[in-house]
């Protein structure tokens, strides 16, 4: 199978209903070997970002919020939307000192993932920021109610045992960092 | 701030738009302690499965396709979606054999993941299939176009440098069984 039996392509594009978050687009779009066509969604995302943070005393600044979703408490590393204008390294800077009030510190990238490359078009920027300190009081807008916890590895591996940190770009994140789990193949 | 502090109170749900892979819900949550209401949008997702099949000649089953979200070819595990009825591991064991024609092995979970507790009420079960073998062909619906691709462990690191491998939730499956990365804390 060559590379343009594997390659659809869009014939048209609409507009979807509005919804918050997201702007939803439909393609409609050729199979490349049966010529085929089919109506796919796309939603169209601003980017993301995700911080793994260390303090200068080697804690992992974490949050813990109500996210609605899954209708239920999280623990997470900081994550957020790039705000247009914005680079993906201000708005790691930007929501760590919005949701913990911790800033400073070295940055550096954990390379870039798809948020979900079957229906969302953006990506997820992943940073490491280490020796950040707190400079200032959380700053939260009326639609967050966040927790600050400042955890050990010890800790982090405690909440994805006990279930509390399922978020996988959380999780992408601090698996580039520290080692989370054992090697597993039996 | 403790945890009645953090938890939103659901006051009301109504259906959205209608949506293909998802059904769309908003709730009208009031937050705990300003009681401010507020509008979420819930994503009710059925429950997704990605799979690290290894086979019995020590290669990683992987799948090359088109990914409408991002407009390109990716380069994954395989996963899918949870149909109605099956269990997650039914589902992992349907999707490895439909897109890559390759079945039995051994099969262990490597834990469950939120899809983004943000907006997805819906899991991402992940599992490893060792020792499996080619028993069959492809059985592709025609909303699919796979190629099939046996990766050694450095192939898969290829993929991961050059971008071609980008999905979070196939990534945090593969990090499970693999060294991926190194220890990056500097």
């Amino acid at each position: 199978m060559s590379d343009d039996e594997l390659r659809w392509q869009t014939v048209g594009s609409e507009r979807g209903p509005e919804l918050p978050l997201f702007n939803v687009r439909y393609d409609r779009v050729r199979h490349p070997a049966s010529s085929i066509e089919i109506s796919r969604m796309v939603l169209e995302t601003p980017e993301w970002v995700n911080v793994v943070a260390i303090t200068t005393a080697g804690d992992i600044v974490m949050v813990e919020q109500y996210r609605f979703g899954v209708s239920a408490l999280t623990t997470e590393p900081v994550g957020g939307v790039v705000d247009p204008g914005e680079s993906p390294l201000e708005a790691a800077k930007r929501e760590l000192l919005e949701e913990t009030g911790f800033g400073g510190g070295r940055w550096r990238s954990l390379g870039t993932v798809q948020a979900n490359p079957a229906f969302h078009d953006n990506s997820c920027h992943l940073w490491l920021a280490e020796d950040v300190q707190r400079v200032q009081e959380q700053a939260l807008d009326p639609g967050e109610a966040i927790r600050v916890h400042l955890m050990t590895l010890d800790d982090v591996k405690e909440a994805i045992g006990d279930g509390r940190l399922q978020h996988p770009l959380g999780l992408l994140a601090l698996s580039r960092v520290f080692p989370l789990w054992d090697y597993k193949r039996g």
